[in-house]
């Protein structure tokens, strides 16, 4: 059972430690007919813990998906310690030159055709609140 | 981009062989304020590809939010070579002698008291359709 054991600052320092170490989040949106979706998604940039960034294709369902509805929430988890941080926000998608400056460089090239590829688009995520617990169910909340 | 290049058999296939080695799937619901939620969970036991069975602690979020409304998503995908599926379907929370039979073992003595234990409950996830990709997003649909 959950319990709230740290300080927001604390809580928001676990989460970040967390998200530093992985490759890939979570990223769930609310899909089509009334059901949720996720997919793996890795973070291109991040400002902090509560800002971050990906690109996505403009075919993607993701896409779609945030067009009608932005609110979204991270989640990222530690598989060896199983301690694990999800985050509510809204994700924005981005087709505006300092979006794509922001998040461009080279490794984007296998997917993209360079920075000003119509079929590339930005998402910024930005969260509201967070929560951290391990794998005990201890942890804590935060606010941005 | 998607592109379906697969029988409905062969992406229910690939998406089994990835099951298969995943010591965890993300289960996501539909979460409060309009915002999805998502955690990592390990299936206790599966029939085939489509039913994955869980364990869960009665106070945890994921109960509340299955007993509002059931609609879930079960995301799936390998590190190595990311390729992943999603099934689409119904999670049932189960509170039967059959239901508590069939998930326990001494491996989850760590978390409840016995296969009685007031604060388990069983979740059955039962998949209606489904979805496999390779990285570059070439994979195939499946109805169950």
């Amino acid at each position: 059972m959950k319990e709230c054991v740290l300080t927001e600052k604390e809580a928001m320092e676990k989460a970040e430690k967390i998200l530093s170490g992985l490759k890939v989040v979570f990223l769930a949106t609310n899909g089509s007919h009334g059901h949720p979706n996720l997919r793996a998604l890795a973070p291109i940039g991040r400002d902090g813990v509560s800002t971050l960034w990906f690109v996505a294709d403009v075919h993607s369902c993701k896409i779609a998906e945030l067009f009608s509805d932005s609110k979204a929430v991270v989640y990222g988890y530690a598989p060896r310690t199983m301690a694990e941080f999800r985050m509510w926000g809204n994700a924005a998608v981005l087709d505006d030159e300092e979006s794509r400056e922001r998040v461009w460089s080279e490794a984007l090239a296998e997917y993209f055709e360079g920075k000003d590829d119509p079929n590339m688009r930005v998402l910024r995520f930005d969260a509201v609140s967070g929560v951290y617990s391990d794998k005990n169910g201890k942890g804590g909340m935060f606010k941005i």
